[in-house]
């Protein structure tokens, strides 16, 4: 059981160089009081007397002291070396980082994430889990992952989360649909038509009410779990959806033409965002990866699609 | 319990409408002696005589006979109503189909089979499920499901198919690959590059394997479950990949080009199917959907994506 801090022997170099009690506070920003005080502490801590004190408070080394002196020199330095290990290690980014990505997001973040973030630090360990937005933060707060990229709109109770990008719904139709030619729309005014809905849990769980609370109560006539299938069976004017990820070409599988069409007027929105659990103090490469994905979220919300030039 | 058939039944109106089994049997083209036997078969399956023979092949009703004519006449017309009902019913393609349909084809088929084969017959109550391939083909042999399209790699050998479509594998790689401005390539000249892998079961169990028999064995550095993920992560040159599907626009979610290269010699194909199960007579309405698949893929395997211009 080692009864000494790391901090009184730091204090302890200072004192035996200073060679007197008052030099040392001073030198080291705390009161004579406290550097005495630590002495003190540290030789009952040690079991010996390590300094003899003098009435002008200079002091000198015991015999003792002064074999300690040496000790505690080697010490400390191990201590920085071991210091000095860590930070390296975390400024080149090394260890595992386990990212969950929801299904829907990741033909737009995981080709972004592993060029611009896994491949410039092959000392990190990358691995991504796909998956639906909640299931993965269940396994994150299990300590299955370390972050889950999803909705904002998916987050559970319990996890911190940084938001990363904006996500307004927009309207697809048919570049043929009657409304086509509009660059934005009411959502009440496609209330009498067809709506083909994206079949997946989180966003039937999601979308359809929100698109009640703004005054929409879609007729669901046709739905995918497919993404490119809600955009093909849109083009082929089976009916109309909204959708919040935007592909940069508006042209389905089938190769039929589509339009996109803002709403106009409230709508409740689904922004995108790194949720990660609670801890003390996060690892820098969990920090170095909220930043990247603030950064790419930032330059896409600019305009720019790949988020990385 | 009855005894007769109606094939003896519509025999009876036949003599009793001609007067003599001799000419009943030529309008019915059957022989006399056949007629007879039909006659007398009838009399001992209703346990009464119906029929008086006389002499010159003439025959009388009896008085039971005359009754059981009438309600023979009935019971044919109501008969004929029912087998009437039952063409009709098919013709118009009425009841349920349950579609399964492999999540890798949903993008490319789900439009296609809404617009073309769905919408137009509103008699059919279509549900479509999307899943793995193998997945499918065990609910559909379990009675679930009706049909399954998915590629003939993954098919179970206790199902039957139609082959609907060629999928040759082709080679993807980023726009400014050095092989970029080649039509095609042999597959050996990609061995020392990273491979970019669509991670699901059904791909990763055939195509590795298919690819290693077709003489490269791929550096699989980088994977995604989604298909537009896969085409991003080459798209921003972490390596090549091998894929079937062919979306109508060589540009990432990114936003970045891809070039399309075909593949030189033999490569194993991985053609699309529809699966069903044996049974001895497929309704007419799994026969129109074989049909309808087989059209839709002869169309788009003539190069018209849309498969239905």
């Amino acid at each position: 059981m080692i009864n000494y801090t790391l901090r009184q022997l730091h204090y302890f170099l200072a004192v035996a160089e200073a060679g007197s009690i008052s030099a040392a506070a001073t030198a080291s920003h705390i009161s004579q009081a406290a550097m005495s005080q630590a002495m003190d502490d540290l030789e009952r801590a040690v079991g010996a007397q390590l300094l003899v004190r003098r009435r002008a408070r200079g002091v000198e080394l015991t015999a003792v002291g002064t074999v300690f002196l040496h000790d505690a020199r080697e010490l400390m330095r191990h201590a920085e070396e071991v210091q000095g290990q860590i930070i390296e290690r975390q400024t080149t980014l090394a260890g595992p980082l386990v990212i969950g990505c929801y299904s829907s997001l990741a033909a737009f973040w995981i080709p972004v994430i592993c060029e611009k973030f896994t491949k410039p630090n092959p000392g990190l360990s990358v691995t991504l889990v796909e998956g639906d937005g909640a299931e993965l933060q269940q396994q994150m707060l299990k300590g299955h992952l370390d972050v889950v990229l999803t909705h904002t709109r998916h987050l559970l109770p319990q996890v911190h989360h940084r938001t990363v990008m904006s996500g307004r719904p927009y309207v697809l139709v048919a570049a043929n649909h009657r409304l086509a030619a509009r660059s934005s729309v009411r959502l009440s005014e496609l209330a009498e038509e067809d709506f083909v809905g994206l079949d997946l849990p989180t966003v039937r769980d999601n979308q359809l009410v929100n698109l009640r609370m703004s005054g929409l109560d879609p007729k669901v006539r046709w739905s995918s779990q497919s993404f490119e299938a809600v955009r093909g069976m849109v083009a082929r004017g089976l009916g109309y959806t909204v959708l919040v990820q935007r592909p940069p070409v508006n042209v389905s599988y089938d190769g039929l033409p589509l339009a996109v069409l803002e709403i106009e007027g409230p709508v409740g929105v689904s922004d995108i965002c790194v949720a990660y659990t609670a801890s003390e103090r996060p690892s820098l490469r969990l920090r170095a990866f909220l930043d990247f994905c603030e950064q790419v979220g930032a330059k896409r919300d600019a305009g720019d699609a790949r988020g990385s030039s």
